[in-house]
């Protein structure tokens, strides 16, 4: 039996949306109808009724795990994502490169983004990770990821994540000392640490070349790098040794690819899937066809929906679910064995176009295979879900997944 | 964004209430069946499935709380309903007038209820509230409420909330003595205080004016005082803190100020409301609709359909609701701005008319605004809302609210 999942990015919708309707109730998308008229649906909260998700926290809910129990920050899920090698005791963090100017020895920030640097992040990287601090026994490790955005990591005795972050988040205020969060010596030395590569991440990138070349061009330089969201390494129990499958992400993300790292699957990269709204749904599709050759099982996340409604753009994201279903599923479906495979496919939190963020109103989602109850709905949007046959539930759309695969562990005898 | 929810206490039905009806089927109602039109309808279990709740825990749980986590007991929210100022370390007690009779210096129950004593209550409230106690450092604070009803704290240093109660239950046995629930001096020291006030409440009323008078009268003197609940005051995060909102209560009832008091509401007092059957409900809806020019939220409760099912009076009850329908939705509607505001509506549990208390058959619930997955149902009651688009959840009805208001904290990143 083989498995896949497809988690769309704020899939979810509101009447708000466009015109009455949900992009996903705009769209136009026979594959996905198809599926649902094959198949079973229902309601889904990503955590709970109620409770607006973020996207770390919803994904390992979908996942089947207790964000509650396990989820320490989303900077481990970056550092994972980004390519970090993350080790129990490393302290991650979400880092992002942003201007700033000096004023009387004073670091002022002018634009928290370093004006979306498009390019060079290659360049800052090299300059950044490595570093050497005089704060004994840190080292650290630092990769960019796109536009602005990086993961850092720090590694050594003592470290802890109770450590505030150096972004002050306003225009014009001083980049800020990170203080520590907790009582003792831990929280205080990564403190310290995060204060003083601060201060040397400045050191290092003002000067570089490519922020030379940037001023020139009248363009922002990236001269500091701000770090926020401390967290270590949670412990998870993997996919793998829980239901004996293998697994592999599809991600343009850093983020979801991390997730899914720390569950315990392989990554496999595609080119052309970048995480925005010019991702390669075709390509993406194809690879997970070949993958499911391979693995028992495969997640698939496509998050330009997401992207869409943060920027309140519903014909964007109608067109962006329109392409997932004529692209992703028109390729997926031509490859599917029906006999042995098992579709799933929902997204992680509902993105409301005026709103531009998440909410909590619950996501349709999809199962379609040969063990599936099927039920009568016939079209996959929030309305007919609610009609569906698995009616409302919280998380768990892996676990479900793998119990059609029949692969789930017992719990109880 | 304007939020009002209104819970109807014990609106949940059975077949059994009414010739194969529940009250609310039974009830015309077309204000209510006009909202579930506009919304959405579901089915909440109020704590969770096969949960006989109380009216306090599913309050909280409603709101958003895990009343496991953090509930200790009624007391505490019978004080602050009652206007008492409760402290953290203070230890809050349901207290009722009853009849005792002296036989060889004991003291034997003759009606826990002191008669349902109608009328003299801030006499008896003025004889106890600040008695002096010999338990050195413990200060008493007393108020009466409704009938035989009042709340009582007690304030000092090493108090424990882990302390039986007074009252026998039984007429004709001996008012009971309070005895330490826990190991430590703490749980002692209280119920030497309890017994202490017991004793010295039937001293201080037994020759009161107004009991002399009710003797004469034929009528059953309130000559002491009962405690039960002991409870110390929860850490409840605060609505406003949560959702970033400010929030106001109107309950005729002393319970549901209470709780709401401790969520961070304001109360808003409203002439006539007095939570039972007579309120005005007219009233209500306009002191609701002028607090949502101020407020963020609104929460409204109405007592009454709880008070007739209590009394196993099916006709009132469904009389009742039909007041609600029309005295309170037929003036709130009058005033709502439908793009604006979201509106929901609930019960925080059925209440049978047959068994005459609380049960755990889930209640019917409607959401309506601009944010609202509308669905197809047009009436409202407890079989019409298992068709609806929420389906069925539990508990969770604020949080859900304040998602539609976009007031919700997202939890993870």
């Amino acid at each position: 039996m083989k498995s896949i999942l497809i988690i769309a990015d704020g899939l979810g919708g509101r009447p708000t949306d466009q015109a009455g309707k949900t992009c996903l109730e705009a769209a136009r998308k026979p594959n996905l109808d198809g599926l649902a008229a094959q198949g079973a649906v229902g309601l889904v909260d990503p955590i709970g009724p109620g409770i607006r998700p973020g996207s770390d926290t919803a994904h390992l809910s979908l996942l089947g795990y207790n964000p509650r129990e396990l989820y320490t920050g989303r900077g481990v899920f970056e550092c994972l994502g980004i390519g970090l090698d993350v080790q129990p005791g490393d302290i991650c963090f979400r880092a992002n490169f942003a201007t700033v100017k000096e004023s009387a020895g004073a670091l002022l920030l002018v634009d928290r983004r370093a004006g979306r640097i498009e390019s060079g992040q290659r360049e800052l990287e090299a300059a950044l990770d490595g570093m050497k601090l005089k704060t004994p026994g840190v080292d650290v490790a630092f990769r960019a990821s796109t536009e602005h955005r990086g993961a850092l990591l720090l590694r050594g005795s003592e470290l802890s994540p109770y450590v505030g972050e150096t972004d002050p988040h306003e225009t014009g205020a001083e980049i800020r000392s990170a203080e520590p969060m907790a009582e003792g010596r831990a929280a205080r030395r990564t403190a310290d640490a995060v204060n003083e590569l601060t201060r040397r991440s400045y050191e290092l990138l003002k000067d570089l070349p490519l922020n030379v070349a940037r001023a020139k061009a009248h363009k922002l330089p990236a001269n500091i790098l701000l770090v926020r969201g401390a967290a270590d390494c949670p412990h998870i129990p993997s996919i793998p040794s829980i239901y004996g499958v293998r697994g592999a992400v599809i991600a343009g993300g850093a983020l979801y690819r991390g997730v899914a790292l720390a569950c315990g699957l392989e990554s496999i990269e595609v080119e052309g899937a970048t995480g925005g709204l010019d991702t390669n749904l075709r390509a993406k599709a194809a690879a997970a066809l070949k993958a499911l050759e391979t693995y028992d099982l495969v997640f698939v996340h496509i998050k330009g929906t997401d992207n869409a409604a943060h920027d309140h753009q519903a014909a964007a994201k109608t067109a962006f679910i329109e392409r997932i279903d004529a692209e992703f599923f028109g390729t997926l479906l031509g490859g599917i064995d029906w006999n042995t495979t098992h579709v799933a496919f929902t997204g992680d939190h509902t993105t409301a176009i005026d709103y531009g963020d998440h909410t909590a109103d619950p996501v349709p989602v999809l199962f379609a295979g040969p063990k599936v109850r099927r039920d009568d709905v016939t079209t996959f949007d929030e309305r007919a879900a609610a009609r569906g046959g698995l009616l409302r539930f919280s998380g768990q759309v892996l676990p479900t997944l793998m119990s059609y695969a029949d692969r789930s562990p017992k719990y109880g005898s």
